[in-house]
This record gives structure tokens, C-alpha cells and sequence, in this order.
């Protein structure tokens, strides 16, 4: 592990990233942006904005840097010195639906992976000026200035549960079943939110949320701020999420396990 | 027309009802506040939160100071004089879904309606500071002192839309098809908006919302924001927002008139 490997100085600095790709966001939110379709017309439509580059591109310049020797990968330009010890994991803008529909619930999210696995996390939505980060010294939320300790709530029943997904359609047949199946005995369900979800996971406003199909830039980020918040981050086996993209996050173990008992049975292997 | 309506005066008023509601509210939002189920434990959950009410009471209690005369009728505290030439139409909190779960999407939804018809509107989110004011003058959005003009954009293509609906699970039978064949032919679908949705077709960023089960206090708020941005707002026959609670709002009417298509086939008659 290298001699600079400073926790609080990397938490400084993972805050610093995830405000300069805001910074580099925000003019485009609600503004005039090219946009093109990564499908080519062909399929789902899969927006791709000049923010979601020009943010990865801030965070970029700035490791440049601060950290030169670090790997990175990075959604739109790709991985760089993955094998490092320590790896920068970015997601300039998750919920880019969210962003050209005007809403303000789309995320950057950066991790800071050591040695494969994400130590320190992001989630910031520069609209509303939040910063949710998390790391082995806990979870805050910090908002003009302030900075407000986070920590999970008990939901040890899925009955009492608040759930997420992104998007009930992006589950495939037996995923779809066995979301429906935890919907139906959950309290309330809530929809759209991407990453911001995990945020509310860790604040203790939402107990569950599930997902399909995510890439490590989409859910490495959430592992330390919903862990060091109290909760779980796990894929659909009840194991270290991973490859197959299929994450469930928890605020409340128990709550987690009687999901899985659905989830388990539309779990993928790597 | 009792002598005392002035335009612009009653346009001041409703925007400092709005704020009103929202500084008797945004204490509560992701904080401790009681819930009642309105259902009784039964059936599907209706959350209440203290904040509604307390959001209401601020209200009436303005309204008692400068308009006493006035009709009203509120989502928690009934009616009272809804005969008269001026009634002011209150949701203290549209999107209590959202605000239980943390989510910055729940609005204040004011209408000051006029011989029966909403005249002037209000969607105000106090969490963001977004102040979204439509009527005879025009739309705009207020934010940190600064007044930004609405306009909804064209979109007469169905297939170029950004839709939404609360949740496609409030539809019945008829409406459910209806809705999903609109949502198939939609570039994009949003969920769990409630009226902040059309708050974004009158900023130009979605194209068409569609709802059913709305009561007064739900839809009448709207029309003033989106009319003014350009907009439309119609039953599920295309004829004017009625009692059926089945709305639908476009930026574009061409747009509209295609969804209605789908959505005339699950109107129903008051």
C-alpha cells in the first residue's frame, strides 16, 4: 500500500471529486445539451449527455493531479491502471433519465477501491447540494457547509418496508417475479431514484432497495456509504455483491434476508 | 367579482401561502413526525404526517388574515364556502409517498379558482426552494430571489415524449392498457412524480403526464402552471379536467391528442 494512503486525506479529496464533476454537471442540468443515443436508434434508449464527459473529465484532471500514480475507471473513458491498489471508480452522472427529464435525483458517484475492494463512497446531487459519503470512519451528509451523521433505521420486517428499484422493466422474467413478490409485501415502493436511493437506505428514510444489471461504477460507490451507515450492501445470494450486477441493500439485515428468500431464486452466477 | 381582485396582488398571495406551507413542513421532512394510515391498517397504506396538517393550518391561517372572505377547500380540513366567487383549493403536501421516503419530489399544491375554474396555480417544493407559479400572465419558475420564465417545449410525436405517472399500479384494468400502450410508444417513462411532474412539462423537460383518481386539490393547481407555460390539460376525452380524477397534461396538444388515442378507450363519465 503506498506511503500517502491517508484515509482522511482521500475522504477530502473523494468530496473534492465529487464536487468538480457538479461543478462541471450542473450549467447542462435543465439546460440546452447535445445528446445521442448510445443504442444508435436501435433498442432502449440510452442517453449519454456531454455533462456525463465533461464531469468524468473534472474528476479526471484532478486526480491527474493529486493521485497520477492511481488507476481509474471510469463509465464514459474507460479503465486506466486497474490493477493498482488503489483504483478510482466513477460514475460522472447515474440517472441520466433523471437528468434530461429535469429531475434533480441523479448522482455522481465516486469509490475509491483498495485492493478490490471499495473503501471509501460518494453520492452527491449537486442540485441540491448534498454530498453523501462513507467510508471505515462512518456515513455523513453534508449540505451547506454542515455535515449530519447518517445511520440506517430497524425495519426488521418487510412488511414495514420502504422499497426501491430504478425501474420494475429492467428486470428480466424471473427477476421481475421475484421483485414483484417483495413488492407485494412491502409497504410502500418507490421508483426512478438510481443512486439516490442507497443515499436513503443510509439516512434511514428507506429500508430495501434492489437492482439489476449494474456496473461496478454503479454500485461499488454505495458499498461505503450504506455500510458505514449500519446497512448492508449484498448481491441476490446474500453474498459480496459482484459481477452479476444483481445488488440488494438494507438498512436492516433481517429485512434483507426475508427478500432474499424471493431474490435468491432469480440469483445469476458470475 | 368582489372589488378586491387584483391580479397581480393574488399572485403575491399565493406564492406566500406557498411559502408559508413550506416553512410550516420542511421541519418535518426527513425528521421524526407522527403517521397515521388513513386506511386503518387496512387495504392499500395512506400516509398522513403531521406536517400535512400543519402545512394546511398555515394556510388557512394567512388566507383568515387577508383573504376572509374566500371559500376553501383543503385535502386535511374540508370545505368551507366553496360556493363563493374566489376559493382557494389546498394539498398541503402532494407526494407524501415521496416525503415518507426522503424524497425531495413531494410539492404544496395551491389553485385560486375563480367562478369555478383555476385561475392562478402553485407548485412549490421548499426542500429545493422551487417555486413554480402559473396564471393569465404567463408561468415562471422563483428561486433564490430570481424569477426564470416556463415554457413547455414541442413534442408532437409520442415516440419523442418523456412521460409520467405516479404509479402505473393506480390504473384500473381499462386504464392500465391504456397507459401501457402509451408507455410503449414513449421515448421514456418516469414514476413516482406525483405533481412535480407537471411542473417539468411546463419547464419544457417532460412531455406528457397522465393520472388518474385525482381529486380537486390534486389537479386543479396544475392547470394555471402548465396553461401558462403553453400546455394543456384535459380528462382522459379531451375535454376539460373534470371530476373523473383522469388527467392528462402535455406540453405539446399534437402530443396529447396521439396519447388520447390509447387513453379515450379507458375515459370514464362523471
Amino acid at each position: 500500500m503506498p506511503s500517502t494512503f491517508d484515509i482522511p486525506a482521500l475522504e477530502d479529496l473523494i468530496i473534492a471529486l465529487a464536487r468538480a464533476a457538479g461543478e462541471a454537471a450542473l450549467p447542462y442540468f435543465r439546460g440546452e445539451y447535445a445528446q445521442e443515443d448510445k443504442s444508435g436508434g436501435k433498442g432502449r434508449f440510452d442517453p449519454v449527455t456531454e455533462a456525463d464527459r465533461n464531469a468524468e473529465a473534472a474528476v479526471r484532471k484532478l486526480l491527474a493531479e493529486h493521485r497520477p500514480d492511481d488507476g481509474i475507471i471510469g463509465e464514459e473513458y474507460g479503465a486506466w491502471r486497474e490493477g493498482t491498489d488503489l483504483v478510482w471508480v466513477i460514475d460522472p452522472i447515474d440517472g441520466t433519465r433523471a437528468f434530461i427529464s429535469g429531475l434533480p435525483l441523479w448522482c455522481t458517484l465516486i469509490a475509491l477501491r483498495v485492493e478490490g475492494r471499495p473503501l471509501l463512497g460518494v453520492i452527491s446531487q449537486p442540485y441540491l447540494g448534498e454530498v453523501f459519503v462513507g467510508g471505515p470512519s462512518g456515513s455523513r451528509l453534508i449540505r451547506g457547509g454542515e455535515a449530519q451523521r447518517l445511520r440506517v433505521r430497524p425495519c426488521p420486517m418487510l412488511t414495514d418496508a420502504v422499497i426501491s428499484t430504478t425501474d420494475p422493466k429492467l428486470f428480466d422474467g424471473a427477476e421481475a417475479g421475484a421483485f414483484e413478490q417483495v413488492r407485494a409485501a412491502a409497504r410502500l415502493a418507490r421508483y426512478g431514484c438510481d443512486a439516490y436511493a442507497y443515499a436513503m437506505v443510509a439516512m434511514g428514510r428507506m429500508d430495501l432497495v434492489m437492482e439489476t444489471s449494474l456496473k461496478p461504477w454503479d454500485w461499488e460507490p454505495l458499498v461505503p456509504v450504506v455500510e458505514g451507515a449500519g446497512g448492508v450492501v449484498a448481491n441476490w445470494k446474500g453474498g459480496r455483491p459482484d459481477y452479476t450486477g444483481q445488488i440488494a441493500a438494507a438498512g436492516d439485515r433481517a429485512c434483507l434476508d426475508e427478500a432474499l428468500v424471493a431474490l435468491k431464486r432469480a440469483a445469476k452466477t458470475i
